[in-house]
Parts: C-alpha cells; structure tokens; sequence
C-alpha cells in the first residue's frame, strides 16, 4: 500500500469522527450579519482554532473590528511550497426558520434516496468545506507526521457580510499570507459525480434603499388619493431597474463589461443547463439569448432584490399610507466593473426616479471586484488531475455567480497569481436557504480530494 | 338659566371627571385585528356596559363570531322619537410603537400649543367620540333625569376590520336598531373651530395579495440572473396599478362612477385645501387635475398599498433571491362601485399581469359599498343648527375619505333614511399613526355639541 492510499484508508476509517467533529461545528449559531450571534461567532473560532491546534498548527484567533479569523500555520516548513488554505467560519442568516423541518443549529441526519444527509445551517456552505480540509491534514498527520508543504490556514467569519475585515488583515500579516499558491475551499461540483475549479467568481456589494415620503404614516381613506405613497414610489424604481426580458436597464450598468471570448461561449453553450440548476424552475425568470444560462450566471452582471419591507406587514389589516418602505439589493458584478462605480450609478438612477418631495435614504459600502484566475497554471493542472483521480470524471474549468472576497485581496494585495476555487457544494444544497443540507459521501470524498490535491501539489 | 345651559354648565363642570373616565377608556387595547388583543376588546366591551348601566341604559355586551359589541338602550321610550347612537371601542394597531412618544395603551397628557392633549391610541379615532355621547347622557341624566328622546346605544369592536359581524347583528336586533335618525359618532371637523357633518362615505375592502416563484429561497449569486424574482413581479404588478398621474390605470375600475354635480364641484372647490389637509404635505401624491382635492378624496375611489413584505427584512444582509413577496392593499369606493366587482376587475389584473410560472394567493372577502345620505333631512338641519350654536361657526356639509360600514346597513337593511355622521376628530390628530392624540377642549366641546343636538332633534 503507498503511501497515499494508507492515508485513503485512513479517510474512510476515519468517517465516524469526521461526521461527529462536523456536526459539532454545525452547532455554532455563527451568523455573521445578526449582532445576537456574536457569542456564536466567538465560540465556533476558538473551537476551530483548538482543532487546528490539536493537529500540531500554530492556531490564533485573531480580532478584527468585526468578527475574528482563525489563523494557523505548520510549525516546520514539510516542504519546499507554501499553500494558504481558505475556508469561512460564518454563515447566513437561518430566517425563515418556521420553514426548516429540524432546528437550524442542530444538525439532524437523515437518511433519503440512498444518502446519509445533514441538515443544518451551513452544512454545505461552508462549514463541510473548511471540514473537509483539516480532516485531509488530520490523516496526512496520522499516517506520514507531516504534510508535503508548508501549510498555513485561513478560517474567516466575514465571508458572507462581504468581508468587510479581511483588507487590513491582508495588509497585517502580509508575510504569513504571502504564499505560492492559494486554495479557496468554497466551490461547488459541476454535477454530484463531476469535479469543478471555478476560475472566475463575481463581484458582490450590498446596498439598502429608504424612500421616505413627506409625511409620516397616514389613514388611507383620508389621503390616498392625494399624498404620496413610498410604496408605490419604491415598486416603481425597482420595477424600473429591469426591462421586460430581465435585462439590467439602468443606463451605464453594463459599461466596461466586455463580451466573453467566442471559445469559451462555445465551451459553455455545450453544457447542459440541468445538470448545473439541479431542478431549479427558470419559469419566468430573466431571457435566454443566444448567450444561454451559463453566460448569465458566471459572467453577466445582476441586480438582485433580496428583500422588501414597508407600512403594514400583518398579522392584521392597517388601512394606512406608510411613511416609508425599504428594499434591500445584492449587485453581482463582473470584470470591467467596480463596486464604486455601480454603487454610484443605481443611486444616481434611484435620485433621478423620485417624485418630488420624496426621500431616499441609502445604506451599503465597500464590497468586491470579480476575479479571473489563470487557468493555465500547473497547480490548476495538478488539483485537476487530483480531482478527476477521486471523483473519476474530468474536472470542469467554470465559472460562478458567487463571491468569495479573499480571492480578489490575494490576487491584488499579494500578487498570489494561482488561486485554485474549488469545493464539493451541489446547487441542490439549499446554501442561503432553509433545509441546507450536504451528505456524508460528499464528506468523505471530499476529505479524500484534499488528500489527493496536497498530495499532487506537493510533488511540484 | 333654562334647561339646556343647566345642562352644559354641568358639562363643564364635569370636565375632570370625564377626562379620566376617557382616559380609563384609552388603557384598553382594543386592537380588533390582532388575535392576541382579544382580552383587551372583552375588557373594553364590559366596562362599557357597566358604564351605560349606570346610566339608567339597559346595556348587553351582544356577542357575535368576531369580536362583541355594547347594545343598550333608554329604558323608558322618553320621547316619541327613537334615535341610535353608533362608535366604535375597537381601535387600529399601534405599530410601528418605536415611533410613538409614550407608551399607545398608557394615555399621556401634555400641555402644549396652549392645548391640554391626551396621547394614545385611539385618543382620537374614536374612544373620545363615543366617550363624548355617553357624558353628554351623564349630563342630561343628572340635570334632567330623562333624555328627551328613547335612546339605542351601538358600541362596535370591529370597525377598523370591517364590520364583518355587523351585518348579523343588524339582522338579529332589527326591532332595536330601527330607528327615526342614527347618529354616528365617528367623523370629523371641518377645522378645529368649524363643525362638519358628513354626507357622503366611501366604500372599503382590503386585500392580501401573495406572489410565489416557482422556486423557494435561492442563492442571488447563482440563480439571480436566471430564475424569478417575485419581489420584481410584485413590484411590477403595484407599479402599474396607477399612471404616471396617480390615477389607477386597471381597466373597469373607475367603471360606474359617475360625474359630481356641477353645483357640488363648485362648492368644494371653493373650499380652501389647507384648512382640511392639515399640514399633510400632498408633494409627490396624484396630481390633482381641475376637479381639486376634495372631490378626489371625497368622491373618487382610490387603490392604496398599506404594506409590503418579501424576502431579508434585515437586520443583516442575505444575499437571496426570495421565494415569495406579499403586498397589502386597501380598496376605497364611491357610489357605482361594489367590492364584488372591484375585487373581481382587480384580481383579474393581478393574474393577467403575472409571468409564466408565478402564482398569485389571494386572501380578503366581504367590504362595503358608498354611501351618500340626504342632505334635506330635518334631522341633518337640526344637528346643523346644534353644532353651529356651540362652536360659533356654520356647519359644513361634506363627504369623507373614510369609511363606516353600519351607515350603509342602517340604510340598506332597516331603511333608516336619515344617518347623521359627525364627530370632532381633525386631520392632526394622527389617526392610524403613531403618537395619536385629541384635546381636552375639543373633547368638552364635543360633549357639550352632542347635548345641543340630542335637545334640537327631542324638538322634532
């Protein structure tokens, strides 16, 4: 048996702990955006930085303005390349939690159509993820003492707020994070058989909008036909931001966004839309052009309404004009656009839209460019050849609609050229939604991906 | 000193007593569309039985599938004319409470503007109107012994819903509820000093409207740009219910509604739009074309959004694409128009207007219809005289925003031709808003009107 199988091996015998350990980590309540989560927060760091350091790591958890990162590093260098291997920590909001069939922080397990499924809040994003790498540096540990390379581990709790820390953490251990190449263990799989790297990933910031009329609330019967109603304002404005084939129709949106090279449209025009949306209904949803799905999902920009409040939300009937109503937008953006840049231009068309005598009251800063990886490059090749290894099937070079903010301060604050994207997540995981899920499979083959990555790798 | 200044000086002398019996009155929660104030509603009904009882009333708390009403009625005939007497006890929700200044259910009096207010909700609509005819009773009762008049007391709990269990009512006690006038204390002032009755009510039905996407919650990243949106289909659909001018653009809907008379549209475009208004700023609301902004509240039917709800209400970001996004809506009618068919045209709407793939719920039954009442009543002159004989000023014959759903039964089903709306509520007092409020001085003015009027119309 060489070497990399005995370590195989002891994946698999090694499941039951592996499962346990993650169900632990899925206890943590740690969601980043609700300031009542914070002792979750805390508690899951300091859980994981005691992990880490069980595996012979140099761990620290270390402060932020907002939440902390977990930090670690090999203590001896165990070879000539040194690899950052990201994960994060936090995770979305479980509301609506009347929608869940078990409590979203206590993961229950289920066994349905032929898997082992856990349910909870962050069972596939991104908890499993970051999981599934120190239980591959677990085994390694075990069987061979050391890993093949120097190994230095980055466990955020920002991930899904937009990061908004991780800048001057880049800039604070500018050293520890200088590294030749970075895995992003945040991915999904093209298909539950079919391994993916992700080489081009969206940008993403956040922006909520108030409109606020003249007046405050007022008695509908009374004024309905003569004073302003900031609903009606706001479903106005937001019914204007798309024409009627879904496309983006405020003017400068799409300026500097180049068309996609004609190969790579080829490529993705012949992959089958089904495999990837996993049963989700494009039923009355944006227009295919000729581009078709995989071209608006990885590499058109969006603007998405998360959210809306306003006036009376129940349980009983209020026969009112409100005074004011909120909607929330996440903007997913490409190369050639910059959060700055877009920011402006959606509130300039917001401004231009009001009537007179309204308000708009916004909220939002900061947030994320898209990223290009080099898909040329020989740790892209070597993760490749790792994956199809495990999963046997050959790894797919895709894109995402999703965000992963690290990428983008690596490729641009470090220079690390060589972000490798990937992860086991499948679009039917219900990530950001109720009932998220991931099954044990995936776990262990997961875990034996990352044994196969570091052992691929390592040999560069 | 005759009878009736015996009778208003003993008003007030009065006054502290009836203050805090108003203000006993206003620590009810009485909010008849939250099923976790029905303790309150039973406690307010009981009270005020207890209170017409001590009046010499025959007084019944009459209960009914919803919420109970307080009947009573004057023991003996003490006149030859039977008169009824209409408020409401039940109030509207005081969310958002954050905004209020003191504590809704806790009634706070201030001094300010020269004026002694009483904070709270309900304060206003309608506690101090129905309030105000039982101490204009106290006070003929003590100087006079009799009314002069057989007196029939309605005390409802669910105006602000509706009205739905009057209809039965109204069925169940056709002896007792056929009268010669109605009075219904629930309506306005022209200003603070020029007293009003109202001639003309609108119609009133809400509805609840629910659009769901083919998919539950998605992530925004990976299916923003290729699924439905139902945030951006109810937007849609609300912001094509009106024009760009603030007129309701759905086909059908303005059908049956016929033209004022020239000589009415004279009258109330004479009227001046500040002294009605209030300081409530008409910026940014429907345009007013020649017809002016008394017609349009008064005799033009509205369609207005009372609330909206869908998706991250915050506080944290969610980067969601939501599954459904729901809208509230009240519907305000004039004469021509029924709820039927109002309901009807706007549901077939609403489906017309959806995607392929949305599905529409809809919740919300029942409503009222307009009602216009003759304006050369005997009743109506002798009330006018009353009223002009305590503030000083000519009553103003006008119509009403609002709705009071027992004008219409009273006429339709018992065939009581002479229904005289009035009351002392004005456009400041925030009614369905936050920071509810009346005076004292109005509240010993509106007392002493109802014992002018109760003396005017026992003359007839």
């Amino acid at each position: 048996m060489s070497r990399l199988e005995a370590i195989l091996a002891k994946v698999d015998a090694n499941m039951p702990t592996s499962i346990a350990g993650l169900k632990h980590l899925l206890t943590f309540p740690s969601v980043s955006s609700q300031p009542d989560c914070k002792a979750g927060i805390i508690a899951c760091a300091k859980w994981l930085q005691t992990q880490l350091d069980d595996l012979g790591f140099n761990a620290e958890v270390a402060e932020t303005e907002g939440h902390p990162l977990v930090l670690a590093r090999t203590p001896s260098p165990g070879g000539a390349l040194r690899a950052l291997f990201y994960g994060h920590y936090d995770v979305q909001p479980a509301e609506p939690i009347e929608a869940w069939h078990s409590p979203p922080f206590q993961p229950m397990i289920r066994e349905e159509e032929g898997l082992t499924r856990i349910y909870a809040r962050g069972a596939s994003d991104s908890k499993s993820q970051l999981w599934s790498v120190i239980e591959a540096f677990r085994a390694w540990k075990f069987v061979a003492g050391d890993l093949p390379l120097e190994a230095v581990v980055v466990l955020e709790g920002e991930e899904e707020i937009g990061s908004p820390s991780l800048a001057q953490i880049v800039e604070r251990y500018r050293d520890l994070l200088s590294c030749d190449v970075a895995f992003i263990c945040d991915s999904d799989m093209w298909t539950s058989t079919r391994p993916a790297i992700t080489t081009r990933l969206k940008g993403l910031f956040h922006e909520k909008v108030t409109i606020h009329a003249p007046n405050g609330d007022l008695h509908s019967g009374h004024f309905g036909n003569v004073a302003m109603n900031p609903v009606r304002v706001l479903a106005g404005i937001l019914a204007s931001i798309h024409d009627e084939r879904g496309q983006v129709a405020i003017e400068g949106f799409y300026e500097g966004v180049r068309p996609l090279p004609a190969a790579l449209r080829e490529q993705w025009q012949s992959l089958d839309p089904a495999e990837a949306l996993a049963g989700v209904s494009t039923e009355g949803g944006p227009e295919w052009d000729a581009c078709g799905p995989f071209e608006l999902i990885w590499a058109r920009p969006s603007i998405d309404l998360n959210g809306i409040v306003g006036g009376n939300t129940g349980p009983g009937e209020r026969s009112v004009l409100p005074g004011s109503a909120t909607a929330r937008l996440s903007f997913r953006l490409v190369d050639g656009q910059s959060p700055e840049q877009v920011r402006s231009i959606f509130r300039r068309f917001v401004e231009a839209n009001l009537p007179q005598g309204a308000r708009a009251e916004f909220e939002g800063q900061g947030g994320t460019s898209a990223v290009l990886v080099n898909e040329n490059s020989p740790y892209i090749a070597a993760a490749a050849r790792a994956l199809e290894a495990e999963w046997g099937e050959p790894t797919l070079l895709k894109g995402s609609g999703g965000t992963i903010p690290i990428v983008e301060l690596l490729m641009r604050e470090l220079a690390v050229v060589d972000c490798i994207v990937t992860g086991f997540i499948l679009a039917d995981d219900a990530i950001h939604a109720p009932n998220e899920r991931y099954d044990a499979n995936r776990l262990r083959k997961g875990i034996r991906s990352w044994v196969r990555i570091i052992d691929e790798v390592g040999k560069l």
